[in-house]
């Protein structure tokens, strides 16, 4: 059995299927997820950089000391629903901790925008998933925070005699200008509060912000990251880099099989720049090419078409030199010294028979890199957005 | 008959079918195009700010002083074409100087990436459109600078004396970072130098500064604006206000027409931003709304997603308030006060009766609006862009 969050010493987990999407059979899948820690555990999270954050967003954002877990659902976001959201995220908390007779607890949701949560089969559900706590494992807890997701999404990580654990959602609206879609993970190891909260934004910066779908960013995201501290094992200055390596791998995971899972996707695409004179020119290079929806289309169509890769590279306004440029999909050199001499049969068959398709740029200019994911731009991704409410 | 630049005074036109894109049947579509000045005329230029610039870009911005004309082809881009490139382009100038006996040409290129431009055939088809100057009229001109696009685009505007008339091409790779595809523009007012650019900034800033399509930023694109002075009305400080007005009713014309041509694109949207408490914060409000996928493809499945509309407002980072601002889809308010409340089908039956959606949201907080044009997000924009090489 895969492990997630589940999987983490002193975490309990407990779904439910309440029938929260309007449209769902309530049978089809678990929508409503509690998370519980035996102890009360230190916590860290990033959030949404929207302006405009969901309700549940905005309850977890006031939360400070340590917390007894999570609540959250799918099927509705809980967003751009006014003082009877806030109301609702808050009823939610409250009804976890009474219900777990425990302390305090983060709140998360994810669906539709701007529908009230029909609070009548929350509450059931919360009371149904708190009675299930201990038989949600594995690949269960994800499954309840999946919305358009094909696949739930877990990662788990030993390492020196502590673990990391985590699940994720996410397959459209996923941007990276900040933290990206649901993440919930937890450890056994017992970290600080200052640690454990650079450990996460550190490890997001190279994951979950290096990733896009489709440009959009969320009003519902955010991770968590629990320390039950049940392993023993403190994380101080001197191990942090252990315990931050365990994380980064943890939520690079989680943030490949999201774009692995992006809307209507067919393959991942990996833009990695190198020789970049500065770490934020190889980003902003890297970005623009990930972003790029005509660099997406033609992965989709297997046209090695180098020339959009290089005008969306130019795009980035981050001056890079035309002449100094290499471009490589794979290990094939497309393009070098202002120009183009490959076998496009070769390049197109690479494409074909991969499921990730490496696009590497090399600059030239410096020793700087960065990797970014993102997937192709298909018929399906059209298909998902324009019927999803309708 | 429709009129474009060949209707203003001072300018003829001649087009040629040169079969310059490798798969064109010659005899579809003139792919070359030559723009002669009877005199020597003032121009101004706006260029892409791509790190990645085309050849006839990089050799149309070293041109000062006067212009005889524009030599333009489509299907090729001569874009990443190395040193050949700019010698190709420099020849196509020198040879549309030599065959009209006239003085110095701009040049410009659209089509394929990367590829080196066929010169037998560049060569004959200059000869062929010069051979042609005064024949090419009306929509002509623009077929000749035609790529993905299904239909030519050109504005004619008569002032005071004076007309402005234009031609543009452009369906995808449309971003507004900078000046937005080709365009080509005269008028036979005579415009001073340092007036004429001046104008074309400012009217190039609220219309092709103003529009997307995919977010997709071109090597290639410039705007030439040519001043042949026939009409004798010279545009000096003090009816300066009046020449911008007509120039910026003639692309903003040009602008719509590209949008509405937008690659698979089967309507228009405008997004107002009204009530804002910068210009900076509407526009890039109003951008980022434009941008995103996810409302361009909830408008091509006529779903009234108003939260889509408001997640990516928010994501401009620019400081909105939820409770504050209203939204609506043409003349209905979707959202106001934080809440939402419409009629669903009454909204979804507007957006499918309507060529033209109108996402207007109203900040609440000052006095500034701008206005974005972009298109809906369809299936045929990812079949256009799958197969455009292959």
């Amino acid at each position: 059995m895969a492990k997630g969050i589940a999987e983490v010493p002193g975490i309990t987990c407990g779904v439910a299927r309440a029938g929260i999407k309007k449209t769902a059979k309530p049978q089809e899948r678990p929508d409503l997820l509690v998370v519980v820690t035996e102890e009360p555990a230190e916590f860290a999270a990033v959030y949404t950089t929207n302006d405009v954050k969901a309700a549940p967003v905005k309850v977890s954002m006031e939360l400070s000391g340590k917390v007894s877990g999570i609540v959250a659902n799918s099927g509705n976001a809980n967003a751009c629903t006014g003082e009877r959201g806030i109301k609702d995220a808050l009823e939610m908390a409250s009804l976890a901790s009474q219900l777990t007779g425990k302390g305090r607890f983060l709140v998360a949701s994810t669906g539709v925008i701007g529908e009230p949560l029909p609070m009548d089969r929350v509450r059931t559900g919360i009371a149904q998933a708190v009675a299930n706590l201990g038989k949600a494992q594995g690949e269960e807890p994800a499954r309840a925070i999946m919305t358009t997701d094909i696949f739930p999404k877990l990662a788990f990580k030993e390492s020196s005699g502590f673990v990391v654990g985590g699940i994720a959602k996410g397959a459209g609206m996923i941007d990276p200008a900040m933290a990206t879609m649901l993440s919930f993970v937890a450890t056994d190891a017992k970290v600080p509060k200052e640690l454990l909260q650079r450990a996460l934004k550190e490890a997001v910066e190279v994951t979950f912000n290096a990733i896009t779908v489709d440009g959009d960013m969320s009003t519902n995201d955010c991770v968590f990251l629990l320390s039950t501290g049940k392993s023993g094992v403190e994380i101080t200055e001197e191990n942090y880099s252990l315990f931050k390596v365990a994380l980064t791998e943890v939520l690079e995971k989680l943030a490949y099989q999201i774009v692995k899972d992006g809307e209507g996707a067919t393959k991942v695409i990996r833009v990695v720049v190198e020789g970049a004179e500065s770490p934020q020119q190889a980003r902003s290079v890297a970005r623009k090419v990930a972003l790029s929806p005509l660099v997406k289309t033609a992965v989709f169509g297997n046209d090695p078409n180098w020339g959009r890769v290089l005008a969306a590279a130019g795009s980035a306004g981050a001056g890079i030199v035309e002449e100094q440029t290499e471009l490589y999909f794979g290990s094939y050199l497309l393009f070098k010294g202002g120009r183009a001499e490959f076998s496009e049969e070769a390049v197109s068959n690479y494409m074909k028979e991969s499921q990730e398709v490496v696009i590497r740029l090399n600059l030239n200019l410096g020793s700087f890199s960065f990797t970014y994911l993102t997937c192709d731009l298909t018929y399906d991704y059209v298909r998902i957005n324009a019927e999803y409410r309708t």
